[in-house]
Order: structure tokens, then C-alpha cells, then sequence
């Protein structure tokens, strides 16, 4: 490893999880410091300026550079481990779940949950609850496209455990925070228990952490 | 290569080019195969069962598997090439910038041009409307952000041009097509001119495929 690891995170941020997650099952020690994004703490003209200029956590400090972005976070630190196919057509799939967990599941389940548990449903602006039909659509149908491919598999890419489960674990196991059924995913339940069984699994938070 | 590769896509989409402009770099000759998204060719029970579950293009079919996410696409037709850093850390940064992509930029800068060239600024809906101030404000942050990487930097990471930049450049060089005024984005510009300059290079369409 290239010095210190810093991880600058929202430990509810399930963002954030994934790496620490990543980090626990390749035993690498992270030295985390906390913001709160409710209260602005990533938009300061310091954290814009230093940890990242696009204002978000989670952002993984390698010595003295930064590396925004949840997924390629996990992927520095996975890069030559286990958690990353050496096949050349596997190390591919991992990413496309990766890249659609950012871009399907992501803005649908992770949001809801957010505008939930965090924001509340009272507080929303008009352009917010607009979305709340499609959001929650296109949330269900993340859900079921994970269950219909689990249907026949144990991980999502390449045949064992991966970046890919990590990264879609993270927002996924916590979905009933954003009014998410997850009785009606059964293979993806089934999942959920092989993820948290495994050695080396960490939890989120615990869950006073989550009653900010 | 494994086999004969085909690229399942609608020739107007920036992430369908992305591919191609992958494999033009890489000198890697691709089979085209065309759908036309706006009379719902990928959500036909033949294109979901075999081709992708999502309903979505690109997808890249390699031999008999079918990888789906223009940017997992684009790592598999460039894995072990020039166009991956062979840096640790710059090839996780590189990542950053293609998640980043997938997150704050294409569904602001692309989505507001499907919107205005493809679906027509009068047919949107009503949740869809509301949504346009806030994916302006978002695709201009985006296009700024860009700006100020740019302002010290040739290419996007790593010091050398990238799959980062061939993925940037997709939806960036029509972003006009989404009225973004690329004219505010000096470095921007420099950038994009540079990129097709590059030996290699390939446009997206001539224009007439556009007038659809």
C-alpha cells in the first residue's frame, strides 16, 4: 500500500460501506473521517478545494492523492486481489454490475431510502416527489433483474464472490429503508445471507447510527 | 479476441460510440448490429431473453456472451492495451472518471439531449419536465468540473489519453445538442479538439443519421 489510507465517508452512506467493506475482507486498515452531508460538510470551500472538487463522499485517500468515486475506490484496493477476476471476460462483467449499480440501481434504491430515512418525505421539493413513482419503478425492477439473475447463480460475475456483490450489497441489504420489499426477491435474500456469512464480513453501522 | 465481436446498438447513442471509438483506437473490427430504440427494438422478448435482460444498448457480444454497460464494453475491448494505465493508481482514477461519468454527467448532458433531438422538448412528460432546471444545473456542473481538471491537464488521468477520455468524449462533443454552450468550457474545447486529432479517431455519424 502507498502510505496512509484515509477514507473521508458519512458512515451511513452505503457509498461508503463498500469500501470499508472491501477494505475488512482484504484485512487493509482505513483510517476514517467522518462528515456529516446533512450539514454541508462536503461543500465547504476546503473540501471542494482539497478531498474533492465535485462536492460527494465517499473519497479514498492514498497518501497525498485522492480518489473519488465509491467503486473505483474498491477497485484500487481489490486491483490484483481475489475480489477481481483474472479472467479477462469476468473482470469485465464485475464492472458492468458495477457501472450498473451506479446507474440503475443506485439513483432508484440508495435515493429512496435517502430521501426516507435521511431527508424525510414531508421535507421533498416538488421535483422530488415527482420521481417518487418512477423511482420506485425502476428500483423494483433493479431488484427483480438481480433475483431473475441469481435465479441460477451464487455471485454475480465470473462464478465466486466479487467487487461486483460488494458494491451491489452495500445499498441493496439495506432497501427496506426505502419502502423496498425484499420478501418478494427470494434469490436475492438468499444472497444477502451468503454475503453476510462469509469471513471477514463487517456490518454497516450499527443501527443507532442510522437514527440521526 | 475470442471470436467474432458484434455491437448491439443504436447508432445515434453516445454509449454505443464509445465502443466503437474503443475498438477504432484498438484497430479491433466490430460487426454492427442496429436497433431503433425510439420503436422499443430492445424491449422486444427476444432482445430481453438473450441479448439483455435491462432492454438497453450497447451491449457487446463476445463469441456467444453478451456483456452489456458501454464502459464495462469499452475495459474489455482495452484490457492490456495503451488505453488502461498500466499505474495502479492511475488506473483506478481512470475508473473514477468513468463512474463519474455514468453518474453526474450522462444523465444530465446526454439525457437532456435524447430529450430535445430524439423525444421532443413538447412530448416530455410531465415528471420529466419538472426535472429539466435541475439536470441543466447538473449537466453545466459536470461540463465545469470537466473544465477545471482540464485547466492543468492534457487527458483525464493518468497523464496519458485513456479510456476516461474516449468515454467523456461521447456525450461532451454533442453536448450543444442538449443547449449546453460548450463556448463556456475553454479547456473543454482544447480537449475535445485534441481528441480528434488523435490518429484513430472516428466521428460519431455523419450528420444525416441524426435528422431521425
Amino acid at each position: 500500500m502507498d502510505g496512509q489510507l484515509i477514507l473521508h465517508e458519512d458512515a451511513r452512506s452505503g457509498n461508503c460501506y463498500k469500501i470499508r467493506l472491501t477494505a475488512a475482507h482484504l484485512d487493509v486498515p482505513l483510517t476514517r473521517h467522518n462528515y456529516d452531508i446533512m450539514r454541508g460538510e462536503t461543500r465547504t470551500p476546503a473540501f471542494l478545494g482539497t478531498v474533492n472538487a465535485n462536492g460527494r463522499i465517499p473519497v479514498l485517500q492514498v497518501g497525498d492523492r485522492f480518489l473519488p468515486e465509491s467503486n473505483a475506490a474498491c477497485f484500487w484496493l481489490a486491483d490484483g486481489s481475489h475480489l477481481i477476476p483474472h479472467d479477462r471476460f469476468a473482470r469485465a462483467d464485475m464492472l458492468h454490475w458495477m457501472f450498473w449499480e451506479q446507474y440503475n440501481h443506485e439513483p432508484n434504491v440508495a435515493t429512496l431510502r435517502f430521501w426516507r430515512v435521511f431527508v424525510g418525505e414531508d421535507r421533498l421539493t416538488e421535483a422530488q416527489q415527482v420521481q417518487l413513482p418512477a423511482k420506485r419503478t425502476a428500483g423494483e425492477a433493479a431488484l427483480r433483474l438481480m433475483d431473475e439473475h441469481l435465479a441460477g447463480r451464487d455471485w454475480f460475475a465470473g462464478g465466486a464472490f466479487s467487487l461486483a456483490d460488494i458494491c451491489l450489497y452495500a445499498y441493496t441489504h439495506v432497501a427496506e429503508d426505502g419502502g423496498f420489499d425484499l420478501g418478494a426477491y427470494p434469490h436475492v435474500g438468499r444472497w444477502l445471507a451468503a454475503v453476510a456469512a462469509l469471513p471477514g464480513h463487517i456490518a454497516m453501522e450499527p443501527e443507532a447510527a442510522l437514527a440521526a
